[in-house]
């Protein structure tokens, strides 16, 4: 059954308001908004609830646009539903400093639940927003308080489903059976290149069936809006599986080259936007016009949320009464509360125990700590064991134990970091972990935990070359490169179990960013506690007898070369200061006079030490310092072995050391990738004739 | 019908070198290939056509152990078969040095086909094989010379089908109908942490199907190794389908500990050797023994290899006579000659010429270029207008179309660079393309492409925050700091369409090594061409009127800033020198003298430009330097705009630079991410109420 008149112009308003926006902003993606918005209006004006005065209800539905690119499908419904979007950010799409940026961006404009636009990212972080509620529900309700009750819901694109993420997402949420995640399908058959045929022809049905999901179909998705609603309700009615419903749309419906790649991403002409219109029948083809009645309609969708939320206030307060204490964990969530205390429940270290990796030390320092941060939840790749991430006083998750707080992610590390940050975006202090060089296959997601200034923490083992057997494949190098220079990321890489403990205290008490844990596989000795040292991200772990010649800066477990090295080196007359310098981003806000307190700033003799690429390191060592780090892959043998043979061997560091004071007998092999200090020697890896062509 | 007792002890003889060399090494993987070995059996003993004498025969079936963990599954068979993996390798397993890494490593070890490890990359490698083939059968076979022929078998595990790689490469292959593509897949209900059930309760024929592919189960392969030879026939039988071949196998076939997670990455004691060999009822109990019996069974098989490529040959001698113009592109392929005489056929541009995009000009040299290099072969991730990556001259491939050069890999990032690596160790030329943003979604395939020295060329348009409106989550920041760390890996930025045509030659020369080129979406002005100073990766752009007293360096569209703020500071009396780095790596590699020529080393008051992160500058600006660069995400506005208000001008080039020289009027916004000479400034967003909860 077609739409109703009134409902028809309701619909009609938002594929207008996109279709003017995007003309005015001469950029951006027209076909999306204006097929789906159907779908927007079934949602914001049948099914979901929410309250446009307070897009912070904890108990509101949430709604992902994982289809990013389709932005103004959100800025308008927002606008129309009532929320703080006014007609003049509709005006200003895509300017400088507008709150309607080109893909929807989670703290710039009011009922956006989570950045989107990389494909994927949204169906993933779904997945996480509905995994939160269920664990939230399961946690914290009680017999008639059911306090945390609420749907997600979300609209894909093909591209969404073509990208690998959907697949661990949606795979993992239908282990789960996560039944109130509701994902509607934006089945147009055109990506951006042209018609989905050229590429992409599964049978999304029997793919989604496959992971244990609730399929339906919408014929009609251009005008069939009653259809919608009933597969929607459908959805909701099956509480076992999560559900998809492919809706048959038309990309661009109205405009001239409407159901092509040409509407796909390429502004209107404001002709061509008069065609629309006109095609719509719509009574008013000024630019940005609506119908008073049409906004109404929207708008008193919009207005049922206060007293909905008013309802569930008094439930909270009813519950507050009944569970004083879960209330008062509840607000900590809901409000993100920095944990306090937590340096009482550190574990320590004293110099004297036998050495521990710090993948080790960080599962003691997780279990002492989690049982403070009740929000904390999170879990492994499939290397829980390696990685050491168990709480031990919970169970996992899975279907019937959502309140556990350990997550068994799969093989998945892309969805794992997706997940996690719709988990955080829910008030979760959520953890991931996997091995360091797999940072390779969720590098999109992390930084978007960052862009969205959500403080997930990384717990990444097996940082270096250190690793020892599994070879070059396993080995990270560049990865602490490119993870540091992610805008706003800590990348803490502690040097010892005490290093270890402070870093997990600094990631925790962090709430506007991620921090990323680097963490040793192998055992690393024993250093005296310096919790202040850490920190500040940087300190000087053992000084020279006297003014100092030379630094030595290293990180994680090549401090300990260092602080060997500056002893050799002392022993032969020569003025050493050994730096740990775990957290550079960290440091480097220190103020200048703590900085220069620890690295001299006329003291140009600086040698700098980690198991990973040079590249980045002048930052420390200057024009006129030396590494002692790797510009080529690292090889499989017994990690102490390849170490040594690579370079990392307290001989080495002292060689080159004296190499740069110009005391060496030119033993050292300073790393030799500095465009300055020497030529770049990549891996030259000869191509045996074996595995050569003939 | 369970194995001959002649077949089975030649399975329990590779069975057993898994075992050995595994608690040889005291590390490993034992389960998998103990698990595995009927299958490896079955391939190497009844169905592929290679030759241990000549591992490069381009016609040999290929084999791709996507679990890579149970690499002593391939070199056992290796040894078995009478390649050159002698049991001095096997027992120096994951040893330096050695053959046999504890993942196979291509160019280490004659008869691996690729590097596989991180779990996916083998599977959509294995597409990439499978498509070559396709390609070059469809381009280079004539009637009654079926030259290139031969099928690609691989074996996939759980944790493969976890990864969202294999969404992505198995939807490809489906859509493609790679007919001669057979995967068998180690269906053993274990991974790593634990039980598949915990996490992965796919239904994985459905969903194989759903992709468009042949799904066949096979119940007993532990001992069933008829109906693995049957299955792998039917699945040969069925040419318009790829094939899989869900193989139940119990993983650590008979340890104590067998179907267990316990036997999956943990070396077993000599004891539990023990206990398997006498499971199997193995003839001696002596670590490595090898039944002579066992032994010729395998070398056998292997010895039919040799007349098999004597066939071949002299079928290629026929071709040859018959179409030498042909078979001399086929012989470039197979050996993959460096392309020559490039130069001549490049674009040039002239000066006065209007600005254009360098991903246009890219576009344009791509059509000039491919003529001369046959086995070039590429395409875009659903971008190729965007990228400008279309070869005119060809169609695209597809079913029934598989010589045509243009591939629509989708919106499927990660497959995409893994397929390009199994073109290239096919020896195509492969190339592809996506936003430079995107290389976050296929960071790890790009790795490889480095660690295995293939010459796969990244097309990564759309560079910096100049692309403008669609935001932060489209505008690169990072991406170049981790990209130009990657070890071997060759960045080029060039600055104008006389650079981007000589980066395109430079790549297509390279044979050894990837390239990536970072392209403008934007217009940039056209340079005097300076072909050799972008060959030696850098160079003096605008030099100063007399001894230089300060360096402007920049890549790119940056580098346009750099001499027009040469020119400002000329007329102020400043001595600035303008440098072009296109390629980092390249020109780092250059002789002292000539680096020294381009960036005096005494020389310190250096300014770095380029709208990307500082990360890494200061290899080149040290810590006297300043730079104008990105210490935060970007914006959502006009690129111009974006480009601007993030301190990209001329106004603030010069304002830095005469800030450094003590000059200034403080005015300049120098980046402030150094460690020593400011203050980090990550982006500070702060969080709208608006998003906050209640």
């Amino acid at each position: 059954m077609p739409a109703s008149p009134a409902d028809k112009l309701a619909i009609d308003t938002l594929r207008a308001l996109a279709l003017d926006a995007v003309a005015n902003a001469k950029e951006g993606h027209p076909g999306a908004p204006v097929g789906m918005s159907p779908m927007a209006y079934v949602l914001w004006t049948r099914i979901m609830r929410y309250n446009p005065e307070d897009p912070g209800w904890p108990n509101r539905d949430r709604f992902i646009l994982s289809a990013g690119h389709a932005s103004m499908l959100i800025y308008g419904a927002l606008h129309l539903a009532g929320y703080d979007v006014s007609m003049d950010d509709l005006k200003h799409f895509r300017q400088w400093g507008s709150h309607t940026a080109g893909h929807p961006e989670y703290g710039h404009t009011p009922g956006i639940e989570t950045t989107t636009g990389p494909l994927g990212q949204g169906f993933a972080n779904a997945v996480g927003f509905a995994l939160a509620e269920a664990h939230l529900a399961a946690r914290y309700n009680r017999p008639g308080h059911a306090l945390i009750d609420h749907y997600t819901y979300g609209i894909c694109s093909d591209g969404d489903l073509m990208e690998g993420i959907s697949h661990e997402a949606a795979s993992f949420a239908g282990h789960l059976g996560l039944g109130k995640l509701i994902m509607l399908y934006d089945d147009n058959d055109i990506s951006l290149d042209g018609p989905t045929e050229w590429t992409f022809t599964d049978d999304t049905t029997k793919r989604f069936e496959s992971y244990g999901w609730h399929v339906q179909r919408v014929e009609d998705g251009n005008t069939g809006i009653d259809a919608i609603e009933t597969a929607v309700k459908a959805a909701q009615a099956e509480t076992g599986k999560p559900s998809l419903i492919r809706v048959r749309t038309i990309i661009g419906y109205g405009l001239p080259k409407q159901g092509t790649a040409d509407v796909h991403g390429k502004a209107p002409s404001l002709d061509d936007v008069l065609v629309a219109k006109k095609s719509y029948g719509y009574p008013n083809l000024d630019p940005f016009w609506m119908s008073d009645d049409a906004v109404k309609m929207w708008r008193d969708a919009g207005a049922r949320g206060a007293p909905l939320q008013s309802r569930w206030k008094k439930s909270l307060d009813a519950y507050r009464a009944a569970f004083p204490d879960l209330a008062a964990e509840l607000d900590g969530i809901f409000t993100r509360k920095a944990p306090a205390n937590l340096a009482a429940a550190l574990p320590a270290y004293d110099p004297s125990a036998k050495p521990v990796a710090t993948r080790v030390a960080s599962g003691a320092t997780i279990n002492a700590l989690e049982p403070l941060v009740p929000a904390t939840i999170g879990g492994s790749a499939d290397l829980r064991g390696s990685n050491d991430t168990v709480f031990k006083a919970s169970g996992f998750i899975d279907r019937g134990k959502f309140g556990e707080r350990n997550i068994n992610f799969g093989v998945r590390e892309h969805a794992m970091v997706a997940i996690c940050n719709g988990l955080s975006l829910s008030g979760m202090r959520s953890y991931c972990a996997t091995f360091l060089i797999f940072s390779d296959y969720c590098k999109n997601a992390i930084r978007l935990s960052s862009l969205m200034n959500q403080p997930v923490v990384f717990v990444f083992t097996h940082d270096s070359i250190g690793l020892g057997t599994d070879g070059p494949t396993h080995q990270p190098i560049e990865q602490l490169a490119g993870l540091r220079a992610i805008p706003g990321m800590h990348v803490i890489r502690p040097a010892d179990a005490n290093e270890t403990t402070v870093a997990w205290r600094v990631a925790l008490e962090r709430t506007d960013g991620p921090t990323l844990l680097a963490l040793s596989r192998q055992n690393v000795p024993i250093l005296a506690a310096n919790p202040d040292g850490v920190r500040r991200g940087g300190y000087v772990v053992a000084d020279a007898d006297g003014t100092p010649e030379l630094l030595l800066i290293a990180t994680g477990s090549e401090v300990h070369l260092a602080i060997e090295a500056r002893k050799k080196l002392a022993e032969q007359g020569v003025r050493a200061r050994a730096v740990s310098l775990p957290c550079w981003e960290i440091f480097a806000a220190q103020d200048q006079s703590y900085r220069d307190s620890v690295l001299p700033p006329t003291l140009r003799a600086r040698v700098g030490i980690e198991a990973a690429s040079g590249f980045g390191w002048e930052r420390w060592v200057g024009l006129d310092g030396a590494t002692v780090t790797l510009a080529r892959f690292g090889a499989s043998a017994p990690g102490e072995i390849v170490m040594r043979e690579l370079g990392f061997s307290v001989e080495n560091v002292v060689a080159t050391a004296l190499n740069l004071l110009g005391r060496g007998n030119g033993s050292g092999q300073a790393t030799k990738d500095a465009g300055v200090a020497g030529s770049s020697t990549p891996q030259a890896k000869p191509t045996p004739s074996a595995s050569g062509h003939s």
